[in-house]
């Protein structure tokens, strides 16, 4: 499982506030924290309040690889934020995220080509969120055929399901699921998968039992990368628990601690 | 999910001994918290120990039936065991179980039928445990001819895909847990499913993580019912999630608390 640490993103107080002030401390605690505890790449979205969206995601992207090695993925709705970031990206990077809309692929797909950087699809039309499973494989094939048609390496493409507030689109959970798997005969060989994980539980009071089931139900379909918080430990034992059991581990009595030392 | 209670089973050591005592508190103390934590059936085993297995059997049943109104499980290899248990069981019935060699469906599908039990399938043939996915779906088929010809009622059949201990067995779990999946397409409507959970972290130093992360990922793929300690609370809570994300049970920001007092 690729894991990205969801944690530098402007939505969250403590960084909005650090990047505001330009506060390094804030953000490399957060940048060691995450790759400690399971983190192979690092979320980093300036967040809706930065006005100067670009310098701070410069700004973020420098300071983050001044102490860890991760590969960064470059969260924005803009292009010419996430460009900003991939100037100086020094390991491996990706575009968080483009849309199944043309115009947006358009724009992010020969992006990533030229960055040699991986890349997120949403399976987000121009009409909002996807219906059912139906519509998430539509999307899904949309993508695809815009990345095959751009010579993009599709082992480089990650196909997000979108996954909603299970207290307000309860029925949408099963269908974010169901997609994961479908997405597998979209293509030979099968799309890479990823959900950005803690949305499923916005606005619900057992966060952390929600998340952890989640994804667990969403390994089982076959996902290959999610962005979660690293830092909850009890979804970190599940998901390499989960990853045992689906055989990607090799098990010995204390598998959690061995998957940490890799 | 058909909750069914594991703890009645002369293999535990505190129940073997109130088994050759006839010491009815211990055996109804289990009965009433499993029923309590969430348990809707019990299984009953006399264990390997019982030399008077029928009779055993006899007072358990009846032992269980004195504090508890919940289902019984009648768990033995041998049928003259659980015909005893089906004699004295008032309420809903399980045969548990018969494998997928015809020997054995002729004797167990047949008593099923005639005490209006249900019947737990295993696909387990003349030579042991299944190699893989297809064999279990082989010997599934198996069971459901052996049903439809003796006119038994699919809606009261569960096949087990039978989950071996991870540490010992490793890749069966990924095949058992996609076997769940296969079964579905088997025969419409799809046959009802049902695992031992407990036998997946066997030998193992993280049980209750091991059973829960399998069971929530046999969720994903359709499991109906589960045998499982239902007094192991983060394991039913985790189910009980799992289930609010398949959209089986309505959210409420107490959801826990709501399933538990269905």
């Amino acid at each position: 499982m690729l894991v990205i640490g969801e944690r530098i993103n402007g939505m969250y107080k403590d960084v909005g506030k650090a990047i505001k002030e330009r506060d390094k401390k804030v953000i490399q605690d957060l940048a060691k924290k995450q790759v400690a505890s399971g983190a192979s790449m690092l979320d980093v979205n300036v967040g809706p309040a930065a006005k100067d969206a670009q310098e701070a995601m410069k700004w973020l992207v420098e300071t983050i690889q001044e102490v860890v090695d991760a590969g960064l993925c470059l969260d924005s709705t803009k292009p010419a934020v996430i460009e900003e970031g991939l100037k100086v990206v020094k390991n491996k990077a990706m575009v968080n995220s483009s849309t199944a809309d043309k115009e947006k692929l358009d724009i992010f797909v020969p992006m990533a080509k030229q960055y040699k950087a991986r890349l997120i699809g949403l399976t987000l039309g121009k009409s909002g969120v996807p219906r059912d499973r139906a519509q998430r494989s539509e999307y899904a094939a949309a993508i695809l055929t815009s990345c095959v048609e751009a010579g993009f390496n599709l082992e480089e493409l990650y196909i997000d399901p979108i996954v909603l507030p299970v207290n307000v689109a309860q029925p949408q959970s099963l269908e974010a699921l169901e997609a994961l798997r479908e997405f597998r005969f979209l293509y030979n060989p099968p799309p890479k998968t990823v959900v950005g994980l803690s949305n499923v539980s916005q606005g619900t009071e057992n966060r952390s039992l929600i998340n952890r089931t989640f994804l667990i139900m969403a390994q089982a379909q076959g996902l290959d990368a999610a962005i979660v918080d690293p830092m909850d430990k009890e979804l970190m034992d599940a998901m390499i628990t989960a990853e045992l059991l689906l055989n990607k581990n090799i098990y010995c009595d204390s598998y959690l601690d061995a998957y940490k030392k890799k």
